[in-house]
């Protein structure tokens, strides 16, 4: 039988090198910022893939590897321990396709993170203001007031009524959850247009999340991944739309 | 693991300090009516929130507060006790965005305010009619037909085939659910245009629902309350729409 | 908590007076002939309510009475015992909201007719032809082969490829999964242009199955009752779609 | 009560008469490519039906037969075992309508095929261009690279990026579920318009197909079952487009 949600960790992976005091979410979303930030980081560090997630939740369907070889779609966990610290890192090929289903795997990343002794929690992605702007803010939310400042002197900015009162998905839920395990929250949203995989946005964010972490990561790349990122989604994308048009033919 | 509905109890306030004969029910609905109705009872007696309900079943996002931090969305309970009698309130950022969810949540409801000792649930709704009328009736619908002569003396409108034979949600299920723990149910739903917060409509139902508690409150913030409501309800509202936008790109 | 379909036996009837043979399937479908067929017969012959199933795959609402109390929506069996045989009749307001549903509520009734001593299971629809036709045809099938020649020589037609492959809703589905039990199944569908409730369609499929069952029904207050029936469907049908607009906009 | 999904062997062929090396996919998709192939090799090789599968997650309605008698509707195993060796085929009338569903079901597939000793599976689907294309390739995709080469010897092709990153329904859900049970698993996909039932296609697929199982099956009569099957889906997509008409009607 089929769990609803799976959790396989890399058995190769001794449990105490599976812990760390940081978690920083970059799943897909608006402009792709938090996915671009977060996969760039895992390049740069050279962090180590430790655990995937796979749910009845995420679409279903295969992702075709460049060798022609396929693998299920999920989220993984990735960790870097290092001179410049020891960070998680969730990133993955979709969220839920449903609103229970974004609720129950936000918990459960949220859990995994309680296990695993971390402390803060930074989710990051995009705020669509539908609209090419010149200078590109990155907007900041926190699951307790008193981060606000810590935040605000790194270049976050909070701005009331932004975002129109709200987080969706993972970044936000994963925020609100955090509240009772006692973690600290900070989302980091990268203004962006929402059509492409924005890399200036991204950039923009990667420079707030660094200051905050007091560590330095090489921007020069984030361009390049951004390309490279853009070719993939954009056949994910036609193949989502030819899923569901598929998904309605075979249903 | 994440429970389907979690209640989480104030529990710095005493079992005994929770229970009242009388519960009204102020989710967001038609005009707000309910709503407004609701939270303007709140704050002109100073009910002190007591409980907290989160659920898979509302939409997977986070509420910012003022003060940048944010909050899982959410129903709350509140308490008043007294000089004017002692008073359960239920309000909330949203109802469930399913079916299954709106029959598991308010049987939910029902069986809290049976716990508390409720003897009667009044649940406060717009019937939206579409378009502006110059008087706005308060239809009334209750779950024992004995009920309806108090109704009627106070002011409570019934009339055959309004609303359309049926009420749905939690103003409508709350009335059937109650019924098999015998427990007196009052649907009061103010007629409205439907399009905005509507303040002449919450005076109406507020009018006929205090000669039915026999008490008075003042009316004079309603208005006020429904301009700054309507502010925040036009963000949520936005963020609604971007919501179904975001799933659908990144689910 | 909430079971996701509940039934209630009206316990002042004694169990030896619950069952019966045959049963009739009469819920809500094209045309609406099946519920004017099943509600028909229950008044002609007075047959006696014995059980309710509420369920959260029903749409989340209550039905106001005409006296102004409300109750949940339903399904309802009456049961009729007299000179005329014994039956078990099953109506009521809504079929399901969802696919998984259907199925769970089906298999549902044909356990309670199980228990309840049924051997053959009537079930009773419209065949939506989308115009209206001079002679109004009686299309059926049956869960066994050996009963085609019974259903043909009350006047029930077979026509290979109608109704276009298949049959949807608990009609089809009590059938099917009636086969594993060893219930026979008979479903009738009058055609109908399935616009309105259609009394000329019911009165045909009413003839059949009487002949089927032996027994001669008045068919006089067909007319009466489908005009009676269409302004209260009209009603729940404008209600629905303003459940489905306010649906989307509380949740 | 019912089971979500549900598996009835046929009792009367004895355990060591259901197993074999090989299992092969056909389920309804893009072209009804993998229907046709696998539904022509069960005839061609007189294969036996061992296994029935019903489940709350295809839609909710019967099928009616020739004879006027009805069944549920269902996926199917069937079994050879002769002279060409020993094949199980899973073929059916839909696949699952959500996308939970998808994934329970396609588990449901690989733990029979694992508990049947199966140590290959194929799935054949269409790979859907939109236009008409004078040659039609076979796409193919495994789950272990090291099946690669047999494949492209057999005449499948791996083009990068096609099916546009991934692989949808059981077609690919079951190569990617059967890895962590040491199936081997290779996907067929034969370039189709996606409008219609296509023989063409098929003929390339089943090609392919027998030159990796090193038989040999007569293709004459797939044109002939492409046109019988063209007339039965048809009615069924009628049925469906109807199906979701009536549903939103009488749910």
């Amino acid at each position: 039988m089929m769990e609803d949600i799976t959790i396989r960790f890399d058995d190769t992976i001794a449990p105490e090198d599976r812990t760390a005091p940081i978690f920083i979410e970059g799943l897909p979303g608006i402009g792709h910022v938090g996915k671009l930030v977060a996969e760039h980081m895992i390049h740069e560090l050279g962090a180590v893939r430790i655990a995937e997630i796979t749910s009845i939740y995420f679409p279903p369907q295969v992702i075709i590897n460049e060798d022609g070889s396929v693998r299920v779609c999920n989220n993984e966990i990735f960790r870097y321990s290092g001179e410049k610290g020891t960070f998680l890192f969730l990133v993955g090929d979709f969220q839920s396709t449903s609103g229970e289903g974004h609720y129950l795997l936000s918990q459960v990343y949220v859990d995994i993170a309680h296990e695993l002794g971390v402390k803060r929690i930074f989710t990051i992605g995009g705020y669509g203001v539908g609209h090419f702007n010149e200078v590109s803010r990155v907007i900041a939310a926190v699951n307790r007031p008193d981060l606000r400042k810590e935040v605000e002197d790194a270049g976050g900015i909070f701005s009331e009524g932004e975002p129109g009162g709200g987080i969706i998905g993972a970044a936000g839920l994963m925020l609100g959850l955090s509240i009772p395990l006692g973690i600290e929250g900070i989302c980091l949203m990268g203004e962006t247009s929402g059509y492409l995989v924005d890399p200036k946005s991204a950039t923009n964010v990667l420079s707030v999340l660094t200051k905050l972490l007091s560590i330095e990561i090489d921007d020069a790349k984030l361009t390049e991944r951004a390309g490279e990122m853009e070719v993939v989604l954009q056949r994910l994308l036609e193949q989502e739309k030819k899923s569901e048009e598929e998904l309605s033919y075979i249903g």
